[in-house]
């Protein structure tokens, strides 16, 4: 009973689906958080849910541990094999299997991405809109919690997946929820597996919650002479009501990053990106009042535009706030981190780690879905500097302490992975004992995503 | 270890706050489902957390069940104490604990009930949403994963409760969640907890989001030949994403009873009720919309309303739909079910109550959250007339089966309690033994309100 048995077991099942190459393994180490590469002893290709099942089963009766991997794209280490073991690949399970447009639901495999979602949904007029930035695979972003950008409208993956399958860590097949948009017929075992990281099984099966394209979107940007004024007025306009599609803060550094990578000559301030959804009209009294309340708050440059192509242009480039960080520190690696507050205590939080960031000479760029009361920190250090590194996870230890200090949490929406475990204690206190309960009961040889979520 | 020990022992701690009083135990084994009278031995008011803590604890040291205990209101008997032991009457921890109004969120005991709190948010701007109706506990709400008329716009108690304190099994005190909006920080406990009707642990503590108070607000009734153009209508209403703040369908029959009990003068055909929240142009914008697809599905009588008096009274009257039944059926008792189905299917499920409802010679009434797929059917009887009580539960078996069909579920809101139990096995097939086991690690003595939720 070893890894070793296993994979050699499982390659009998899976034949050339089993990959024991190194460049193959090496690229599922690869992170987009600031982990060393951490190669899975061997990479299966699942194609159906019942592979899926056999695979951990082989992997439970030979104690191989097992952790699912999307796209790659998580930012805490979630899908790195740092037990060993290996990685399900779940990108050749990738078929939309059903579009009810009536319902305004979709069954879809893990590795459907959400743009290719967005794609084979285009001639519906509906839309899955979470939208976390990457081009995520579905069930990742459901294992994580993913939200986004759009979440203040529309939720995060916990408001939008209705119903899963999953695989236990024993091999048994589970259906979770129907397609129905509401029950009370027992726990809801659909929340527990989403955000559950892969710990507790592995999601073979989604049926998300779509939205209607809104008859009309536009968006606008304004700035702000201190960072306080623009989150004051995102504040005021939360309170107010008016249902933003999207509400973003830009840091003066990272307007700054982004005229430098995308040539544009945003004033070097404080921005608001927004959205707004719904009817002709509608769009145009909530800029107007959105507008109105900008200006209580001495904002400027008060852009509007329902123009496709400016939107697009305009999200693409804050999705892309890596590069605006690569322009600022060229040659230098960037770690990000995030975390999740009371509204009301979001511009303390702000002015804290923009204060931090000076105290510890970072270059700190602050950013996010300020709606929510989410916001994130990039950072970027040379990873040669062992000194900077040290004052970066300083940093990043200091802002999560500051969620807990708020009323708020550690992460709201990239997760625990590797990374944030130490502050799961904190955080939870005795109900991480409960937790830990769930994990022992349904994953009792501990062998689904090891050494995450739960210390 | 007895429960008659536990009784001593709890009465040491509780002195008059501990009740054996044979008129208290019945009127907490009164229940509004269509089960006998079913007292407790004992029941406990407690009036803090750290109490309800106390006589957990002395309840697991002598093997005593423990079934919480809000307002009596719940619909599937979840309340009795069907393996006897104690009620833990919640109705003295009816603290409102803080009001966030900048965050928009709010800490209650759990006995406070939904009027309550929305009367003492009134001069915040903020109110609750979820109304089920009957004036219910918050806690017992959360237990059950209520919802009610205005699910289809704000959600559930599912999306309305951000955290809970909650005693478990032992005595242990835990949190989940935070006042954040958002968290991806390790396993949805609070979720878990929603909806567990009081099988895994005691709320005694709930944070629960609140809506600004709409700008606007109106109401519109309208009517239609058959049932299955009124159903269209929603259907249309809610694929052209109108948010609907209520959509409910009224039939032919309740129409007639409202007419009998309330003194109107509805047409006596199926009528939707509606109400819309948002800006003074947005209201009536949606309220034009909403006229246009009634007229295409050939409706009538569309009379709208921006009158506080003339809308509290067509929901007050919706509430009251049981005295409809009443004036219908003078002198007979009336049972209630709901299930909830995806919109598409919702026709199909309708069409089949009404003609079982037809081919069983009863008289059903048809009515509900139908822009959730969700709806109620409440059947008139004669508790001496056994045969007739036999076909009223072949007709609630019926139409439970009919919704698992129709990918529904058997419940939209009114919960498994103990009268739905039966249905959990084919409802969730394997997902049961996962509940469970969720239940034997959070409750080893299955002390929790034992005989319900899990068979």
């Amino acid at each position: 009973m070893s890894i070793e048995t296993a994979i050699s077991a499982l390659r009998n099942l899976l034949e050339d689906r089993l990959s024991t190459n190194k460049t193959v393994r090496d690229q599922h180490g690869q992170n987009e958080a600031y982990f060393p590469v951490t190669p899975p002893d061997a990479v299966a290709f699942p194609t159906s849910t019942q592979e899926v099942a056999q695979i951990v089963k082989i992997c439970a009766e030979h104690d191989c541990p097992i952790v699912a991997y999307g796209t790659g794209t998580s930012l805490e280490g979630h899908q790195l094999a740092i037990r060993g073991g290996i990685n399900l690949d779940m990108s050749r399970m990738d078929k939309v299997l059903a579009i009810h447009d009536a319902d305004m639901d979709v069954v879809v495999q893990p590795g459907v991405t959400r743009i290719q979602l967005n794609d084979d949904l285009r001639a519906t007029g509906l839309f899955f809109p979470v939208d976390p930035g990457a081009n995520a695979s579905l069930g990742g972003m459901a294992a994580t919690r993913a939200s986004g950008t759009t979440a203040v409208r529309y939720g995060t993956m916990r408001e939008n997946v209705l119903a899963l399958e999953v695989v236990l860590a024993d091999g048994r097949i589970i259906r979770t929820g129907t397609r129905a948009k509401k029950s009370s017929t027992g726990y809801d075992l659909t929340k527990l597996f989403v955000g559950s990281e892969g710990t507790l099984g592995i999601i073979t099966e989604l049926t998300l919650r779509l939205q209607g394209q809104p008859e009309a979107i536009s968006a606008a940007t304004c700035c702000f002479d201190a960072i306080d004024d623009a989150v004051k007025t995102v504040i005021a306009t939360i309170q107010t009501g008016i249902p933003m599609a999207r509400i973003e803060l830009v840091d003066a550094k990272t307007a700054h990053g982004f005229n430098l990578y995308a040539g544009t000559d945003l004033p070097e301030k404080p921005h608001l990106f927004v959205e707004f959804h719904g009817s002709e009209t509608g769009v145009a009294e909530q800029a107007e009042l959105f507008g109105e309340i900008v200006a209580e708050h001495g904002g400027a440059e008060f852009v509007w535009t329902t123009r496709t192509e400016d939107r697009n242009a305009l999200w693409k480039m804050r999705h892309n706030a890596y590069y605006a960080q690569v322009a600022l520190e060229p040659g230098l690696s960037s770690g990000a981190t995030d975390i999740c507050v009371p509204i009301s205590r979001l511009s303390e939080a702000i002015d804290f780690a923009v204060a931090e960031g000076e105290r510890l000479n970072l270059t700190v760029l602050v950013l996010g879905h300020v709606g929510d009361g989410n916001f994130h920190c990039t950072i970027s250090f040379d990873p040669e500097d062992a000194k900077q590194y040290g004052r970066v996870q300083e940093f990043i230890h200091n802002l999560n302490r500051t969620a807990l200090r708020l009323d708020g949490t550690v992460s709201g929406e990239h997760g625990i992975g590797a990374g944030k475990m130490k502050y799961m204690q904190e955080e939870h206190g005795e109900a991480l004992s409960v937790m830990r309960a769930l994990k022992q009961a349904l994953d009792p040889q501990n062998l689904m995503n090891p050494g995450k979520v739960i210390p």
